[in-house]
C-alpha cells in the first residue's frame, strides 16, 4: 500500500468513526430534536454521491468510508423521519 | 468536465453545505453543549487528512470539498474548545 493510500484509509477511518456515536445515540435514545432535516438529508443524499463518486473514479478509500457513513447517515435520518 | 468528476462535485456540494448551517449556528449562540469534543477533533483531524488525501491522489472534487469542510469543522472545534 503506499502513502497516499494509507492517508487515505486514515482520513476514512476519522470521519468514519466520528458517526458511530451520534448514530448508537439515536438509536438509544430516539431524540432527534437537535438534527436538522433538510442538512441531514442533503448530507445522506452528498455521502450516496461520493460512494458512487469513488466506485467510478476507483478511490477504494472514498468508496469504503462513504458506504459505511452512509449506513450510520441513513439510520440517523431514518429515525429523524419516524421519531420527529 | 465527465460525469465521474460531476458526480464528485455533487457530492462535494451536499457533504459540505450540511454543515454549514452548524457553523452558523454555532458562532452566533456559542452553545456547543450537543457538540462531542473527541468526535469534532477526530473528525477535523479526518478531514484534514481527506484533504491531503485529495492533493496527493489528484482528485480536486475531493481536495476543495474537505478544505470547505475542514475551515467549518475547525470553527466549530475553536468554539467547543473555547466556550466548553
Amino acid at each position: 500500500m503506499n502513502i497516499t493510500a494509507i492517508i487515505g484509509y486514515l482520513a476514512a477511518f476519522g470521519t468514519t468513526v466520528s458517526f458511530l456515536p451520534q448514530a448508537i445515540k439515536t438509536i438509544q435514545t430516539k431524540n432527534t430534536s437537535g438534527i436538522s432535516l433538510s442538512m441531514y438529508g442533503l448530507f445522506t443524499l452528498g455521502t450516496l454521491f461520493w460512494l458512487i463518486y469513488g466506485i467510478m473514479s476507483g478511490s477504494l478509500p472514498v468508496a469504503i468510508a462513504n458506504a459505511i457513513t452512509l449506513l450510520f447517515a441513513s439510520i440517523i435520518l431514518v429515525y429523524k423521519i419516524r421519531y420527529k
